[in-house]
């Protein structure tokens, strides 16, 4: 699995967390997901005003949606490099299949 | 998921797509996460019957969502497995406040 | 409260329909948000072959939501058209500081 | 919701605001929806303090979204209320080929 899965899954059963329900998981994608969406529109949108340190704060915003998604992860033996691996191979089938 | 997302830029070079802009990028991630929700309702909500391969297609779009996601660190400069790290470590020690 | 949010109720009752819950109808608004995205992408975005009927997709889409926001909205007590109001009466207060 | 387009309609005429593009639109329903979302996860989920001011957040929130969407209807011909009452019937008649 996925090292950056495996680091969270430690750190909850140090500190005793428990995983949340799917619905309440997927709810913290979703509110994750708005904060790049405005983030999105900060940087390439109608306001003027732009950030110093854009690909941080892109990084950071990622970084907390994949949080959420490797906590979705944990609870459903899911290994985040294999899902994505399995996503390019079908990208790749579905290409394969224009030509 | 570094490996992916170096993985996405090959073939993205070898079959010459150019990647979207950031508005159409965060756009496909609203899109995935909206199918991961319809899967969540699906399997864990008021529908009844429930899929007989649920941790294969949870897998299949948080799957989907990382390639969105990777799409859009590619061209931000971003490392999926530097941001996940940070993002914890940001909850690690948001976490220690509290004590 | 406004028309469509009562017809909603009334057709509800009349079939013996229970709202979802909470989460349950966040995940639904999700779900139809992916579903304008991906047209918003098709439209508007990289995909070349364009909608004869876009008017009404997007009409279709933004229902959708609307829909799954009237529940939501049902079972809490509140009514959209003072919502809306609400907003736009924030965004002019909002505007009105600037100058 | 007719009025509430058309007032925000009204107001951006008067203010010579332009409206945004359709990607610019969506990401901020994006961020909207993400906003509910910790509300709901506030409200019903992992945290402990629940808001006395419950049903206004709410109002508050959708009120948000129903905004950013009327933009986008208000930039393609739509009618909120008709998009709405279009919903519903779908929904009839895709639950009267269940019986």
């Amino acid at each position: 699995m996925n090292k950056g899965q495996k680091d969270i899954d430690s750190w909850f059963k140090e500190v005793s967390f428990s995983y949340w329900s799917p619905h309440e998981m997927l709810a913290r994608v979703t509110e994750e997901v708005g904060e790049l969406a405005r983030l999105v529109n900060h940087e390439y949108g109608p306001k003027v005003k732009k950030s110093t340190e854009r690909e941080q704060e892109f990084s950071d915003e990622i970084g907390d949606i994949i949080f959420a998604l490797a906590c979705f992860a944990n609870t459903h033996n899911i290994d985040l490099d294999k899902a994505l691996a399995d996503s390019l191979e079908k990208s790749k089938n579905r290409d394969k299949d224009r030509f």
